[in-house]
């Protein structure tokens, strides 16, 4: 059987690093000392793994690569993160950089069910960046969500989530808000013929989540949002891997303190687990992600990996229509972009101003659809010249 | 309504605190602008929250105590953690120090179904601390475990759990497992008297895991063990409080890096969410942790806190014999003494130091107990004369 490779960086001086390393790769395997644990011939033979690769790193530190058994990581998707930085999240000085995913483990996770084409296919969009925004505050009776979502949809949006704080509350319940908003965007697309995703929230215990995704289900909701870390990484694979039968968009909350690297936990942890679409704080907005992160989680959202489906990006995070150009030139057609707060700044003409996005992102694909095909123009020219 | 009185340490100058403060209020609570929010009478009054407080603290940042609204909070358990530390574990200089528990969450969250003294009264022993060791390495076969587990059960250990990495494996099928090791430490009860508490390891997805627990409880199991953090903490609350009709053990793994204060995390979170007894690394063992830390997880678990019975501190992670008279006079009697990697180490002789640490802490607390008499005889003689 294979072995699951997964990259840390210690923050160790080299004179020590073997040393950790070793205690690293027991820790994450028998969690005894080695002599005990090489009595059992079966042990040392299948479930000790080995240090695979151990250098100094560009951060001063040490970068080790553990060669971990599968035997134990593919149990079931609580031991395969057991495995993967488990007990070595109590030492401050280790930080999860990277994985390998074996073919062994291809059975387990199936990663995305829909991914990049499918969320594509269902909103009927094949090229051009999506747009996405969301009905907040937390607060608002169904009644003014549904008026909000009425406007968004009207306006020409791709994607309206739920706020991430709307749950099943008494002044705002689930079933009530879920029925309003999807009949609001069946309704405008029956009318303008433009259609509007929406996605509720999901909140709660894995039993009061089925139970919210099988009602939205039944009420024709197209997606739904979940915050995989807030629900727990076991209970969302229950949810993608058996549960769902529409794509799910999935939020960041609770995931980024973890000293996992965030384009290993969002870009690959994530969609591993299924999620068809990652929202991520946007370098230059209101969190402190670099350009560097942003591109690299959006790399692993969307690189050839296994028989995983590619995954939207959707930066978010304190991003305005002025920024449009920029951001589809950074990341290219294939994001999906999300602007909460910015848009329902506008007031009275929030209408106008969610055109505005709907337009500019439909301006900018265009202008780089163009770019692309007359530089593929002069290139055939040069070929035949 | 109540709030929820959350404090945040942030590594931010005086002079930029305010500021960052208000950036966190908005982010935990409305996250959109706060004109955008103030616009419905509904949202300004009951969703805002407000800054408690805010001042220097001794690490050189800023303390900030946030007043945040309950009806957000409280809707369900994982809106509550998302309330708690959702947005803002994704910025770095953020870290999660305390929380407090108003009456409203009281029916939301039951805490210890069993606690300490219903831990006690399952094995019988009122008074002295308690003993327990691990089933390990991972790899070693039913047959293997289950001698393990009696040798350690005559030696007269209290409790005996699984190792962390063990799951539902083909080397090792939970069901197999559980009812050897559960009719074995039955079996040792019957002929000396003394009983055993074995506590099979739950993993996997919700699913898997209320398939394991009702498996265990059929197999007549007195006790388990979950790692909260893998299975994530909204299907632990499940187990807890609607699924589990016996006492959990709670074990750390995939807890140390989120930038919420361990005593917080393992002492209060976990508590809250209804563990008995909580597995930390302890002070002088393989992780670093340190004594102060140690303390005030064993200090938060068995504290008075409002309706929420004590737990039981179970200090575990590189323990040997040796340090039994130490650690009892550290923690006190009301404690579980988890010595797994260098009892096993043992080997021919595992009976005999099993029996010498079962020993060594009834003297331990025999000589605590007398100490503690004699100073109440001299205190009361003093009132007296």
């Amino acid at each position: 059987m294979d072995h699951l490779h997964v990259t840390y960086h210690l923050e160790t001086a080299p004179e020590a690093a073997e040393a950790m390393a070793e205690a690293l790769l027991l820790e994450q395997t028998v969690e005894t000392p080695r002599r005990v644990a090489e009595r059992d011939a079966f042990v040392r033979e299948h479930l000790m793994g080995s240090i695979h690769a151990i250098h100094p790193d560009e951060k001063g530190g040490t970068q080790v690569v553990l060669a971990l058994p599968l035997r134990t990581a593919s149990a079931d998707p609580s031991q395969f993160l057991n495995v993967l930085f488990g007990n070595t999240t109590l030492h401050p000085e280790v930080t999860l950089e990277d994985f390998d995913v074996p073919p062994a483990l291809h059975t387990l996770f199936r990663g995305p069910r829909f991914g990049l084409a499918g969320l594509r296919a269902r909103i009927g969009v094949p090229r051009r960046p999506l747009t996405a925004t969301a009905l907040k505050p937390v607060g608002l009776s169904v009644k003014s969500l549904a008026a909000l979502c009425r406007t968004f949809a009207e306006g020409g949006i791709d994607l309206i989530k739920d706020d991430h704080y709307l749950g099943d509350h008494d002044f705002c319940p689930f079933e009530e808000r879920v029925r309003a908003c999807q009949a609001t965007v069946d309704e405008v697309e029956a009318k303008t013929g433009h259609r509007t995703l929406y996605l509720p929230n999901l909140s709660g215990t894995p039993d009061q989540i089925h139970w919210q995704a099988d009602l939205a289900q039944q009420i024709g909701v197209r997606a739904v949002m979940v915050a995989p870390m807030l629900l727990g990484l076991p209970a969302f694979y229950d949810l993608t891997h058996t549960r769902l039968e529409v794509p799910v968009l999935a939020h960041p909350s609770f995931a980024g303190s973890l000293r996992i690297r965030h384009e290993t936990l969002l870009g690959k942890l994530f969609r591993l687990f299924g999620t068809d679409a990652v929202i991520f704080p946007n370098y230059g907005g209101r969190f402190p992600f670099s350009r560097e992160q942003c591109a690299a989680i959006a790399q692993n959202l969307r690189a050839d990996w296994g028989p995983y489906r590619p995954a939207f990006p959707v930066p978010a995070g304190g991003m305005n229509i002025e920024r449009v150009p920029e951001l589809i030139a950074f990341f290219g057609l294939d994001i999906i972009l999300l602007i909460g707060g910015s848009l329902l700044e506008s007031g009275e003409a929030l209408r106008e101003h969610t055109q505005a996005l709907v337009a500019s992102v439909e301006q900018a694909a265009t202008q780089i659809v163009q770019a692309q095909n007359c530089k593929r123009r002069i290139a055939s020219a040069d070929k035949r010249g």
